[in-house]
């Protein structure tokens, strides 16, 4: 579950409370790993926040170190989370933490088990297999605008941006799809969440977009011609934008649109009926 | 022959060069309007530019008010013109004062006697029929991130924004598409020209590259339901993102790449030979 950073945090979160309703509700065993952010009180703030929404237990794991990562007292408490959340922050600081040690390997048993594993802004980025790392904001793509590395991997078919909308991300994204268009671009705005299931069916919730960038039909690109930080040339990329309701299935990637039958007029209806 | 504005402005212009070539070069006589700009002298300024390439003639018709643009004596210069060049500066300025007058009858009419008419920044918005006159920048589409008004109409199948890398416009530019998808949105960067045959056959030339928004195959847009500044909902847009020597047809939206073979090591060549 991938968000897109500065998501509300008040009890009244849409995505906070789906976030504790998917990982048990009354039930849930909340994990906090803040090891992306900079701060000292980001994991007891979402803590808190967890807290209040009268969950089973929730714990904030701060790792500081890769020793501590890789030692079983210090992260076992990960082993009966019901749901595990990733903080923001840095995102090549929390795989440079927890890359390739037991703490990753633990969220990938946890995740296979059930357990919802969410990020949000650097956490939402750690999510994928392809990872942006960093990169420069812009509406269209450029050589060497985006740094990709190995993410938690998690999810292989997705790469994910986050603040989207807000730190015009576009260019960046489409780079990234355009260096194998096996992968889907998934743009999420602030407030926002993008809910996948292990099945790969996905849902988007929150007050901004998500967008795709889907190069399944791209004719034709130059990323492998551009010099330095020239502009790539890419046909045939299908953009979408979705918000609030909208699903999207990573298998066929097809898009529902929500049931707005409430807003249309009734003489569309009428055409629609048999 | 829309440019996206902040051109080399050198005698080493690829793009000042082929306006004056296309304006007939050694016969060529150019008239330059700068009445987008707030600045004294960007019109000389151009002449200037203009006339090292070796023209047969220059001319600044620095218009200031509605009356002189629709006074026979103060425009007659424009019946001789090949070339019409309007400067950047503010298309709704621009529009403002010749919007409706003798002046734009004249340009249409030297547009459908062969000369050619570009512009750069303001000047390039003001070429189509739905121009954007203003909005915000950003990566993707909100409601009322754009604002159309009715611009000089050269032509009516596209609408032109311009420095479209360096201020984010790819949201503005979706959103305009979404309104009609008719129209086919042409983001311009800074230093690049988008070359329009009357027969609809374009090229692309400079430094930076031209986004084509395609809404042909849009299946579904919210641009009506969504409130205030809503993100906007769009399913199946595509786009483009075409750099130097790429072609593109008006009329059935296909894209030609200039021919890299150049470029192409000697095994994928002869994967395509028979």
């Amino acid at each position: 579950m991938p968000i897109g950073g500065a998501e509300n945090k008040t009890s009244h979160s849409v995505i906070l409370q789906r976030f504790v309703e998917l990982s048990g509700g009354p039930e849930a065993h909340i994990v906090v790993l803040p090891a992306a952010s900079a701060l000292t009180d980001t994991g007891d703030r979402y803590c808190g926040i967890f807290a209040q929404f009268g969950i089973a237990s929730s714990y904030c794991l701060d790792i500081h170190s890769r020793a501590e990562a890789n030692d079983p007292a210090c992260v076992e408490i990960l082993h009966r989370a019901t749901g595990i959340f990733l903080t923001g922050g840095d995102q090549v600081k929390l795989l440079s933490l927890i890359g390739g040690t037991l703490t990753a390997q633990i969220i990938h048993q946890r995740f296979a088990a059930g357990a919802v594993i969410a990020g949000t802004s650097a956490g939402a980025s750690a999510l994928s297999q392809s990872m942006i790392a960093f990169g420069r904001s812009g509406s269209v793509p450029s050589q060497r605008m985006v740094q990709l590395a190995p993410g938690l991997g998690l999810i292989d078919s997705i790469t994910v941006d986050q603040h989207f909308r807000q730190r015009d991300r576009m260019g960046r994204l489409m780079t990234a799809v355009a260096f194998n268009a096996a992968i889907i671009g998934v743009g999420i705005d602030e407030d926002t969440a993008f809910i996948i299931t292990p099945e790969g069916q996905c849902e988007v919730i929150g007050s901004g977009g998500v967008t795709i960038v889907d190069g399944s039909e791209l004719e034709y690109s130059d990323i492998h011609l551009a010099q330095r930080h020239d502009p790539i040339a890419m046909v045939g990329m299908r953009v979408h934008t979705l918000t609030h309701g909208y699903s999207y299935d990573l298998n066929n990637r097809k898009i529902r649109r929500p049931d707005l039958s409430v807003h249309l007029p009734v003489v569309l209806k009428a055409v629609d009926a048999p």
